[in-house]
C-alpha cells in the first residue's frame, strides 16, 4: 500500500505520518511506501521503515501532479491548502492552490490510465455561511462567506463529480475547529480556544477576547487523523453521491473548557486566564456554527471526543511529553 | 447604458436581443450599445438603432474576457455554456467552458480598474439533483448529478464569492425547463415537453415516452428573457451574499399540457400525440424535480406563467406568425 500525502508538513499532516510510520492503517493495513509532499520540506515520519519519497512543491504548478501519482498511490490524502485568511488577504492565490492545485491532483488522477485511487479531501466547515440554524444538518446548503470556504465547497463539487464519473474515489471532510493546537498562539480569530487551554497547561498566561457562553465546534488533533485514517479505509459506497460529511466533534462552550481545565489543572491554571473582551474577535465568533448534526458521518463509522476532559487528555499524552499540567516546558 | 451578451446566438440570446433592441431594459432604460459574444456568428438584433459590436470568440481562450469587456460594459449577461449531454459527453469541454469560461470573465472584471458591473450568470435547475422533497426550498442542498450541474454550482459560488468581495454585482438564475422551444426536436431528454405541443400546433404528430401523470417544473421563452431583464435592474440588495434564486415556474403534468392543448387547438391537435412509452427517457425524467418554492425569487419582483394556457398562448404570439393553431407552416 502506498500513501500519499499532500500538505505533509502541516501540523495534521506530520502527525497523520508519525502515525502511519508507526502502524500502519486501520484493520493492519501495511503501508509500504509513502509520498510526502509541501511547498516545505516536509521532514516527517523519518523513522518509517518503508520507502519515503519526499517532493518539494506546489500542486498548482505544472506538472507537480502527474509527478506526485507517477508511481500510482493508493491512498492520496489532500491536506495542501492556503489557509482561511491568507485566501482572504490574497485572492488568486487562495484560488492558485486551494481550487487550481485540488483541481491539477483531481485531473492528473482522472488522465492516469487503469487508475482509481482512494482521495482523502480535506474540506471544511467554512463551506457553511449563516445565518444557521442551532443545530447544522449535513445537508444544510453551501453557503460559504469566505473565498476559503467558496474554494473548499468548489473543491467538493468536483470530488462527487469525478467520484460518480468513477474517476477517483472520494472521502470529502469537513474537520471540526481543532483543539487543543500544539505550538504557539496564531493570528486567527480562534487562536483564543487553543490558547486558553494550552498557555495555563504550560505555566503560561492566556488571553480570553469572549463570554464564557460563547459556544462552538471541537475535536483533537488525534480525532482529526482518526478522521483521515478511517477516510483512507472505509468502504465508501454507504456515501452515495455525496462524498462529503461533517466530522463529529463536540459542541462546547468556552465554560466548558475553563471546567475542564480546573479539573485536569486546578485553580493556578484557570488563574492565569485573563479576560480582555475583544469586540472585534466576538463578532467574528459570533458569525460562527455552535453545533452540528453528523448522524451520517457516526452511522458511517467516524468517532471523535464526547467531553473536553477527552480532549484536555490526547494534548497532555500527546504533546506535554511526561510533565505536569501547568508546569513551564524545560 | 451599455449591454454584454455571451451565448448571444443561442435560443434565449436572440429573443433578449431582440426584445432590447426594440423595447430597451425595464423601467425605460435606454441601451445605447450592445456586445454579441458567441462561438458563431450572432446574427441578432439587426435592427438595433445604437451601437453593435459582434465578437466571435470562445470565452475560455486567453484574452477573450479582457476583449469582451475592453468598453466596460454596464450589464453583463452571461448565458455562454455547453450543454448538460455534451457537458457529460466531453468532460474537459464542460469545465473549460463551464467552469474556466465563467471564472475568465469574472476575472477580467475582477481586474478592470474602477469597474464592477451587473453581471447575470445563467444558472441552472442541475444544481440541485435527486433524492428531492415534493417542492424544493431555494436553500435546497447542492448536490448536482451531473458535471453541467457541478459547473454551474462552482459558478454560483464565484459570483457568490467575487459579489462579496466587491468585485462585481452578481444575480445568479435557475431557470425552469424552458417551454414551448420554437425549432426542431432534439436530442433532451425533455425534448418531448416541447415536442407534444409543438408538432400539434404546428399540424404535424409527436411522440410522448412517458406516462401522463409526469410533473415537471416550466417557464416559456418570453418568461426566461423576462427574468434576465428583470436581474439586469434590479435592487440587488435583497439578495444579501446568496446571489442566486429559482425562478418561477409552473409545475404542471403532462396531462395538464395536453388540456391546455385541447382548449387552444382541439381533439385533431390532441390525436396527433402518439403515446410511445420508453423505459430509458421514463427513467431519467423519474430522476428530476417535480416543483419549487420560489418565495425568495417572487420576492425580488420576478414573475412567470402561471397556467400551461398562457404558456401555449406565448408560443402562439411569438411563434406561429398569425397561423391558426394546428395548421402546417407554408
Amino acid at each position: 500500500m502506498h500513501l500519499l500525502v499532500t500538505g505533509a508538513a502541516g501540523m495534521i499532516g506530520r502527525k497523520l505520518l508519525d502515525r502511519v510510520a508507526e502502524s500502519g492503517l486501520p484493520g493492519g493495513v501495511p503501508v509500504t511506501a509513502m509520498t510526502l509532499a509541501d511547498v516545505i520540506e516536509p521532514d516527517v515520519a523519518v523513522g518509517f521503515g518503508g520507502s519515503r519519497t519526499c517532493v518539494t512543491a506546489d500542486l498548482s504548478q505544472p506538472g507537480t501532479a502527474e509527478r506526485l501519482i507517477a508511481e500510482r498511490p493508493d491512498v492520496i490524502v489532500h491536506l495542501a491548502a492556503v489557509v482561511s485568511g491568507e485566501a482572504e488577504a490574497d485572492l488568486e492565490k487562495g484560488y492558485r492552490v486551494n481550487l487550481d492545485g485540488t483541481r491539477a491532483l483531481f485531473d492528473a488522477i482522472r488522465l492516469a490510465e487503469d487508475y482509481m485511487p482512494r482521495v482523502v479531501f480535506a474540506s471544511s466547515l467554512a463551506v457553511f455561511g449563516a445565518p444557521f440554524p442551532e443545530r447544522i444538518a449535513d445537508d444544510f446548503h453551501l453557503t460559504p462567506l469566505t473565498s476559503y470556504g467558496a474554494q473548499k465547497a468548489m473543491g467538493e463539487l468536483l470530488l462527487d463529480d469525478y467520484s460518480r464519473r468513477g474517476m477517483l474515489d472520494g472521502v470529502g471532510l469537513r474537520f471540526p475547529t481543532i483543539c487543543i493546537r500544539p505550538g504557539k498562539p496564531n493570528k486567527a480569530a480562534s487562536s483564543f480556544f487553543s490558547g486558553i487551554l494550552r498557555e495555563p497547561l504550560n505555566g503560561q498566561d492566556a488571553v480570553l477576547p469572549v463570554g464564557d457562553d460563547v459556544r462552538h465546534w471541537f475535536a483533537s488533533p488525534r480525532a482529526a487523523v482518526d478522521f483521515i485514517l478511517h477516510a483512507a479505509v472505509m468502504d465508501t459506497s454507504v456515501l452515495g453521491q455525496r462524498r462529503s460529511l461533517t466530522m463529529p466533534g463536540l459542541s462546547a462552550t468556552v465554560a466548558d473548557q475553563i471546567e475542564a481545565l480546573r479539573e485536569v489543572a486546578g485553580e493556578d491554571a484557570i488563574a492565569r486566564i485573563r479576560r480582555e473582551p475583544d469586540p472585534d474577535v466576538a463578532r467574528i465568533v459570533a458569525g460562527w456554527p455552535r453545533d452540528f448534526d453528523t448522524a451520517r458521518a457516526r452511522e458511517a463509522g467516524f468517532r471523535a471526543e464526547t467531553s473536553f476532559r477527552q480532549i484536555i487528555d490526547v494534548y497532555l499524552e500527546d504533546e506535554m511529553g511526561g510533565r505536569e499540567p501547568g508546569a513551564p516546558a524545560a
